[in-house]
């Protein structure tokens, strides 16, 4: 029997376990992942990738070829409404485009990092050793796991991510339960070519008919994706004790003909062949606990299920792996304690409870009857909108908020006021000193494992000059205790942003402190592009004091760990926030 | 000895030869190319993009690559003057990169469309036809060529590109003589990293010094290119007979001792190697003629050498490629007769004698010594600005404009007055009726062969949407006739803008007529994005009626051909028009 040692296995290469192995194997950590499906997807599943996840995806250099390949989704509902309303989404859009090419994205780019997905594999037993002693270094390899394929394989992990879906065994065999419960809402899903008069065929269109609900969305390659509501439909749908629906009394053309009959009186008629197709029954449901003594995680699927009408499952199984993937890379280079990771689960574990409840609203809506004058209890168009835009913020997931914690720190958050402190990095354009650039401020933020430090210098007098120096050299001490190899690089990353024009700055930019310049591309100024449609006013929209500045601390995630003030007082902060996850180095 | 026969043979695998050669097996045509040089070029060389020939980059679907690896150069000069000032440019600034990483743009390309570059092939013989009746008939092969490798082989080729450099063989065989002077201005050029304390050291920069003048050009990686100009430095050059300099005397280090002289008191400091240098006398000249009978064509530096100064050689090179290909390939189909190449040579000898025009006042300007009190004669920044200022729309080459031909029709310029006929069609951003997405119009305008009716419908009134079906069925009837297997698709696309705004338009879109909707994807609206950045004002831009509205033939290399009023007379114009160079279907 084979045995084997890696620092981090990953089972399961869904969205969830791809965004984790192409995270960690960017970081240069150690990495495998398993797969029980001999191959990969490539129609159908998931389908829809919000803003914030866009956003993401450019974190990792990746989000060129997503939009390249992906339907954008820019209205919804009837009347040309926008489908993204929160107005700091940096992609106004949605992209929709099948689960297998959002795969195969993660998967081509961690194959630059040497990683392969090993197919055809299964677990057997996971094992999390008893000694505690172990279990509390995360140094020691403390968790065995046995493959089942024909040559057994026992593997030693540092750490183990069950990204193993909805029916995770990676939870079962730690025994974490689900909790909430399974609707009896059954839904049909056709993946489809479609000739038809309906004008919004291209839009997000939810269709409130009263046979029913059906909804509508737009997808690459001239495709479009409609969910169906089936509850009530007799096409011959029972669900198996364990919650699942048998699938076999149903077909794409009969889904086809609920989805007729609703969208009438619209014709709808089908191109070719149905591309993808499945029914479901929604359940709302978060696992209780995301975790076994943070040696072994799950993520995605396996820890959060709801209904898929949002387009959030996908983004938020995402988003769970971008969470967790640097925090385990921190601990696995010593730069932080196992106790750290405890912010994954508490992170991700309020947010799924949130877009549980978020779920039963919507789909509460979702699917009520048209308000008519038999049915007073029905749904009015303006009261749907209302509410869509309501949940703009969250749906899109750029409202995503992270609680006070080791590493989300509010006492300074009235030096920027409208940064929040927990949320990502809000999109601002700034112009590059030295070479006139648009940079927009989240390509200073790669998703590199760097925390990165922002500093909002003001409207620099050079006159204090001499004081601005001194700061710096506080700073830079504050910095340094935290380092790696004397070189502040390895962890963090220094941009100076000055609240000035490019026009002013011209060449003075280079009197800045050395720790303010460390590569001609630091340094931002608060200005305008040449064409006058990028940019200026980033102060303003942060609520920076011109004349203040502001220290901002960003998370390797691109969210707002600490904001203070740019003076002694904010420095000392700093150092304070910083060594509540980071280990100092000893001297 | 092989015999083989080719539709087109291209002869050089520089950015000339390379444009031509994958915009050609991009169109499906049969081309072969082959190079002197054993290797492709990893340094050195041209390295300036110019807003336009991005755009023609986009036009191939080769834009995003090229501005990913590239350098954004978007200020020049001191004082953070922006370096483009064409208002219309889609792109505000130069991509520099060195020739190689943009010659492999292309080979990456063609690679696709199954063409590589033979390597290490020189030709020895070329050899058209003496018998008129076969160089008359573009479908007979009526240039044979001999190749001097190992294994002699005869090509037979319909049509032959020299695309083989200043010292061209194709154009010496031709007997084709250059027009001009070669000046005596004798420059110096390094490719290097740089320590400096000079700020404008990422921006174009221009060093009117005593000593004489050099010019900074910001490049990728970190890089820096400086031009120095020797005259009167002693660095011990001198002259060959052909114009050549001798390089033997020269050497990097003396290079960088030169320039560092001309920038005190900025203090230079070279970090690491020098990638690229070489030394070179400037031309000014033009070819006589820029084919043989149509059917063997110069291109590039073949036909046209000047200084380097402007960056705009490597431009005006691939400039003639893509005007020549998609005329090459209409013809090779037997849509257009021979006669039609003629406008090849007189758009293009036109613009090449425009550059030397420009060169020569630009040049002198360059090298004028800086106007101080002893120097009354000398150049003051103030007006180098503004010349520098009132060229930017030729030297972008945004401003290219094209002369009434065959193919540039201006009669009814009028109807849409501030789009030129004979430029290339100003970009523009409209939004999608079906599904709200904002679009550039020259994203609807691929380098794909095909030409392309924007019929601008005005604000349209459904209450005359008898008349609009009328008119549709005018032109469509007019299309058939220069349509090929009777479908316009193979030779025109039609997009229709209305004039109108989103909300207005609702579905409305749908009760087009066909001919306007062939796809849900080519009908525009004139309205502004959800984040109210991009488009809006798009018939105001372009000076059209939004009562009247306009039809515009687009040309396949993005070059407005003819306007046309969107009524009876307008639909005639357009027959006129098309019946200038292509040939009717007979029915």
């Amino acid at each position: 029997m084979k045995e084997s040692y890696v620092d981090v296995l990953i089972v399961g290469a869904g969205p969830a376990g791809l965004m984790a192995a192409n995270a960690l194997a960017r970081a240069g950590i150690n990495v495998r992942v398993i797969e029980k499906k001999a191959t990969a997807v490539n129609a159908g599943h998931a389908d829809g990738i919000q803003p914030r996840t866009i956003e993401i995806f450019q974190s990792y250099g990746l989000a060129e070829r997503l939009i390249r390949e992906g339907n954008h989704m820019y209205m919804a509902l009837t009347q040309r409404v926008p489908d993204i309303t929160a107005p700091s989404a940096r992609y106004p859009f949605e992209v929709t485009l099948h689960q297998g090419r959002i795969e195969k994205i993660l998967l081509d780019s961690m194959e630059q990092f040497g990683v392969k997905v090993e197919r055809s594999t299964v677990p057997t037993v996971i094992q999390l050793t008893d000694d505690q002693a172990n279990v509390a270094d995360p140094g020691s390899y403390a968790v065995k796991r046995m493959d089942a394929d024909d040559s057994f394989e026992t593997v030693q992990a540092k750490f183990v991510i069950g990204a193993d879906g909805a029916h995770s065994w990676v939870r079962k065999s730690l025994g974490i339960s689900m909790e909430g419960e399974q609707t009896d809402s059954v839904w049909g899903v056709i993946d489809v070519r479609l000739e038809t008069d309906f004008p919004d065929i291209r839009a997000k269109s939810i269709i409130n008919s009263n046979t029913g609900t059906c909804f509508i969305i737009p997808r690459e390659d001239d495709k479009d994706r409609i969910y169906i509501q089936l509850d009530g439909t007799n096409i011959g749908l029972s669900t198996t004790c364990n919650g699942r629906v048998d699938k076999t009394a149903a077909s794409p053309e009969k889904l086809l003909a609920v989805a007729q009959e609703m969208m009438k009186p619209f014709r709808v008629k089908q191109v070719g062949e149905c591309e993808w197709w499945t029914v479901y029954s929604v359940g709302q449901r978060v696992a209780s606990s995301y975790s076994a003594q943070e040696r072994v995680f799950i993520v995605g699927d396996a820890c959060h299920t709801h209904s898929p009408k949002a387009g959030q499952g996908m983004n938020a199984s995402m988003g769970d792996s971008h969470n967790l993937a640097w925090k385990l890379t921190h601990v696995l280079r010593g730069w932080a304690g196992l106790q750290f990771l405890k912010t994954y689960e508490y992170e991700r574990r309020k947010f799924a409870q949130d877009l549980i409840a978020f779920d039963k609203i919507w789909s509460k809506l979702f699917t009520g009857k048209p308000r008519t004058e038999e049915n007073q209890d029905g749904v009015t168009h303006e009261e749907f909108l209302r509410h869509f835009q309501t949940f703009g913020g969250f749906s899109s997931n750029v409202g995503i908020h992270y609680g006070a914690s080791t590493i989300t720190s509010s006492e300074y958050q009235n030096v920027a006021q409208h940064l929040p402190i927990g949320q990502r990095m809000i999109p601002q354009v700034f112009i590059r000193a030295a070479d006139g650039r648009p940079i927009e401020i989240q390509d200073m933020l790669p998703a590199d494992t760097r925390l990165r430090l922002l500093v909002f210098t003001g409207d620099i007098d050079f006159a204090t000059k001499e004081q601005l120096q001194e700061l710096c050299n506080e700073l830079e001490r504050v910095i340094t205790t935290f380092s790696r190899n004397n070189t502040p690089s390895e962890v963090f990353r220094v941009i100076s942003i000055a609240g000035t024009t490019l026009r002013k700055v011209d060449g003075a930019h280079l009197e800045l402190p050395a720790f303010l310049r460390s590569h001609w591309s630091s340094v931002l100024v608060d200005d305008l592009d040449t064409k006058g449609k990028q940019g200026g006013d980033g102060y303003t929209n942060y609520g920076i004091d011109q004349s203040a500045g502001a220290v901002v601390l960003v998370r390797p995630d691109g969210y707002v760990g600490t904001v203070a003030p740019f003076n002694e007082e904010g420095v000392k902060h700093l150092g304070t926030y910083l060594n509540g996850f980071i280990n100092p180095v000893q001297f």
